[in-house]
């Protein structure tokens, strides 16, 4: 990464920008020298990942996640350091386990999807009925599946943009309430990811309206390939699941939220962050430890070269994974507030490796100027139409100018949502390429004075 | 691999090989080819993992592999099929949980080494007492520890020779002893492994005499540098431990042994093998059903080419894992009988790339026809006063002649004695060549009348 610094080539493009209040082009590269040696990124993802661990949303652990950050958002000098508390209903893990009873007896290791089900804390006994997706599963008659317990594969590779969690994650939002409309006793599928670890990939599942939760849980890959070749040889498969997690009611979580004020008020908020909470196998470092770490430590640097135009506010949302509920309750809270831009960090802490955009035309050569100005970085410019995050998709969705810094997804779904999401993962040099990017990013548009709304409507 | 077929260039050593008994050169020659589209090796890895899965030493598992054993080589067309069977003490796993209580409350991820004593089953809580080495907690005053938990590190790195495991193990070998004799309440070390996953390494450890059991477990190796962080930020460290493993009394296990009959019965034996239990958290793919597959593999393809000079004794050994009990009881059997050449497959699946031997003087010049024939598959020469393997050491520790194909062991260590250990690790191309290795060396060896004994002793 060293070799990426803003050359004298890339130059010409940042001098076009008249003198008002643009950051001097000097003043960006400044800035990303400065975050490839950036120290703050790593000091949050080691510090909430050590000192808290796993933050489940709604439990303890996130609470303790959220007086983490705000002592650690107040230390660093932000201003308006607060949490705007909302409620949700908690889901927890119990009791897993998954034994093939015959015709090869052996244990294969699992983890409950959320929302998943409970068995009795003694287990149930079914017969394994394969589906090879959903579709499959969909098309199969009520009497193939009723009382059994339905195992749904898949064939998901990694792809760097991390595409292939869309197509190929159905089994795990889809599966279990298509198996339970059909008298499924149970589901079990292939972890949506694409490692080779006996670490079972979590993730949420919704069950649909009306729909009776079954039990529903997730096989390591190497233990659904198992189940394959058990399977391959044509004899009845027993299983005997025993997941036993519960709702325990109506908890707190909240989004914490600090500010690097402006100097013009109506300039609009230009929003940056990442998901404060995280699954509970492993200790969230790089969902979203990483994303929380990123922005906050690019918006300080900014924050420090002199007070911005417009306020930065970083947002460390909370109860993410388990169905967007900070975003929804920042967008209630917040919709009627001028946002400039919207970006959030949540695909890991690898390197970015494309800049996307959906901001109004009379933005673009501000887009373009900062296209230029990551390029040194590696970055290649990507669409100008479509960019997202995931707690930000609910602002996203009702007009916010979106900004997206996409980091390489290749490695990304060997560990999302499973135990191995420890700090280890983290490359330095890799973490602070990506603080190099929003340093730069949120340089540019906090203080250029351009109008980044409206954003135009697909098609026009 | 499909360079590496024997060339031109290494022709005329095998041509100088008189007109006896000895394999012709082209026959070796067929054999690697027909070895590097071996099948057989992996249908035995494949099969032994799935319809079986893990193995433990002296349980049903075990017995299962036993008869699964069994039916294979007598299916493979090997004579002489029998298990020869032996008593041991069981030692099974129990509950295990980690918690660090303060000053950050979180999960560990913990197993028990072999051997290891037992919490009650509401488990400990004690200080944790951290030492970088097994000299250090030795160097320590018992006060300092007695009572605590303590906490070994090590700083093991992956070598392609193993070598690593024999120094790095020490905590493992020889730590929970030292704990014990200190007067400490339990001890968790940091895996004895190189991977980053949140899989701990279990493997075997025996309380010196006289010293008392207490609970011994492993954290896998994310886990132990999340506690190294814990302890460096200074505060007393409190974990409560639950590890409930038991011993069940005696058990019986066996020795699986199929031969190829040879033309001379006092030409001696060739031994080959590897050992058919496992440890029971993984399916005992690399450690060993791949031993297992090659060696048998590969003495098929040498059978199935005419009878050889030597009977070839396959040997699927028992309970090597929890103490080489399987090579101590073929040991007592079959002391006083003529073994030409012992050689065991005991270090995964990955490519050999060294030979190494311990033979009689008199079979230099076979030694260096069979180093001339391994050559095209890559594998160097390396040391002939020494060679290795696991359940055959009590063998080559009384003087049996004995070859080594030593694999490459860079990412063994990765997998040894994890939930990982499963099929998916194996390299279809790498256990080919494996194949080819082992039916050059058994080709030659089982057809050349040299004797391989007497062995010299070092420094004669």
């Amino acid at each position: 990464m060293k070799k990426l610094f803003l050359t004298a080539a890339a130059l010409p493009l940042l001098a076009l920008a008249p003198a008002d209040s643009r950051p001097a082009p000097d003043l960006v590269e400044r800035l990303q020298k400065a975050a490839l040696k950036d120290d703050v990124a790593w000091d949050i993802t080691e510090g909430l990942t050590t000192e808290v661990g796993q933050r489940l949303a709604g439990t303890e652990a996130e609470e303790r996640g959220r007086a983490w950050a705000v002592k650690k958002l107040k230390s660093l000098g932000f201003a308006n350091v607060r949490v705007e508390p909302f409620d949700m209903s908690v889901w927890v893990r119990g009791e897993e386990k998954a034994e093939i009873l015959a015709p090869f007896p052996q244990k294969l290791v699992i983890t409950a999807l959320g929302n998943s089900g409970s068995t009795p804390p003694a287990g149930i006994t079914g017969e394994i009925v394969k589906f090879d997706s959903v579709e499959d599963l969909e098309a199969a008659s009520d009497s193939a599946v009723r009382g059994k317990i339905v195992f749904v594969t898949h064939k998901m590779i990694a792809t760097q943009d991390a595409s292939g969690y869309g197509q190929f994650g159905a089994p795990r939002r889809q599966g279990p309430s298509i198996a339970s409309r059909k008298g499924a006793a149970a589901i079990v599928i292939r972890s949506i990811g694409t490692d080779y670890h006996r670490n079972p990939h979590t993730g949420v599942q919704l069950f649909a309206e009306g729909v009776a939760p079954i039990p529903a849980g997730a096989l390591s890959i190497p233990d659904a390939e198992q189940l394959d070749r058990i399977l391959d040889r044509g004899k009845p498969v027993t299983m005997h699941l025993t997941l036993t997690p519960r709702n325990i009611g109506t908890r707190q979580s909240g989004n914490v939220i600090a500010e690097i004020p402006g100097r013009d008020p109506k300039a609009g908020v230009v929003l940056v962050g990442g998901h404060l909470d995280s699954w509970d196998l492993g200790t969230g470092a790089i969902d979203d430890a990483a994303g929380l770490a990123i922005t906050t430590a690019a918006a300080k640097l900014v924050g420090d070269a002199g007070r911005p135009l417009r306020t930065i506010r970083i947002v460390w949302f909370g109860a993410e994974e388990v169905g967007l509920f900070g975003g929804k309750a920042y967008r209630d809270r917040h919709k009627d507030e001028k946002h400039s831009v919207v970006a959030e960090s949540d695909l890991g802490a690898d390197r970015v490796w494309r800049f996307k955009s959906k901001v109004s035309t009379a933005a673009q050569p501000v887009v373009d100027r900062i296209a230029a100005a990551l390029a040194p970085l590696g970055i290649v410019k990507g669409v100008t139409d479509e960019a997202d995050g995931s707690d930000i998709e609910v602002l996203t969705a009702i007009g916010f100018p979106t900004m997206e810094l996409s980091q390489d997804g290749t490695r990304y779904f060997d560990l999302h949502h499973t135990p191995d999401d420890t700090l280890d993962k983290v490359d330095l040099e890799q973490l602070r390429q990506n603080v190099a990017a929003w340093t730069t990013m949120i340089a540019i548009v906090a203080n250029d004075p351009v109008e980044f709304g409206p954003v135009p409507i697909a098609g026009e």
